[in-house]
């Protein structure tokens, strides 16, 4: 298994955020994708030990953001390489609330989809979401952050918790 | 819902084949995705109409390359907008037969995956295939074809069976 291989595939990076309980989680994935047309509904892959997924599993809802080319590195380390557990990671950006009661980052985007649970697939390490969309709106101007972009212009890292984790990249902290 | 938000998803795209009981079917999809890296597995999202869907279904192993740049659009027309039931889509394009006996298009691509399906997740119009990945390796030298680039710079279409359809397209053609 060549991994260079696996580095050819493409991904945009997207913010899954959730609620449940008064607390909120958020973290940064690669793998929304949408899977039907009609009704429209996404496939999202965490993982497991991600906060974000323990509130996910009771909540059944969340807001997926799609994170624009002029996304900082900042926001994406704050949301991609530390965990809710420890902390407020809404706390400092603009945030607003969507009709599902999810906190999503209201900047720094370029869409935004209010997603409900309908299915799921356990996949060892991670869990693949089938959910519904029920809303999705442009609320920004800028391109889409691709993960190509993401690595090559912004020189961005990949967390280990992350299914395009490579062993051999640099990595300090954990999602 | 605005359909332009879900233009801001990010993916690459890929051909998928499979081969049972003397029959080969492949179709252009662009839902692969790494769901682990350890053990390295993906999802892929297919249309339950297509005939790689029935196939592999039956053989349970698939081979996903990865469309180069130059992929032409005939090839793309070949796979993603008529029907494997129909004609022998890999005749006239230079193929390989991996260890998994899957032919694969080795021209105009990037990488090649060959994998066996682990589980399943009914998707109404799609099925979710989660794959373990038994191989991969590089097979040409081109950049991944973007969903982005194929639309902005191919002036590529969409075929109405692929998750990302959008009724007001012009479509004339089954994939």
């Amino acid at each position: 298994m060549n991994d260079k291989a696996l580095e050819k595939l493409s991904y945009g990076l997207y913010l899954i955020s959730t609620r449940w309980e008064g607390r909120s989680a958020g973290c940064i994935v690669n793998t929304l994708t949408q899977a039907t047309a009609s009704p429209a509904r996404v496939t999202v892959t965490i993982n497991k030990e991600n906060e974000t997924t323990r509130l996910l599993q009771q909540s059944g809802v969340f807001t997926a953001t799609v994170l624009s080319q002029e996304a900082s590195l900042g926001l994406i380390g704050r949301f991609g390489f530390r965990s809710s557990r420890d902390f407020d990671k809404f706390a400092g950006w603009r945030t607003a609330v969507g009709k599902n009661g999810v906190p999503y980052v209201d900047e720094q985007m370029v869409a935004r989809f209010e997603c409900r649970v309908v299915g799921q697939m356990d996949a060892d390490t991670h869990i693949v979401f089938l959910a519904e969309l029920l809303e999705g709106e442009l609320i920004g101007d800028g391109e889409p952050m691709s993960y190509a972009y993401y690595h090559q212009v912004k020189k961005g890292r990949t967390p280990p918790q992350a299914p395009s984790y490579i062993r051999q990249q640099e990595s300090d902290s954990s999602c």
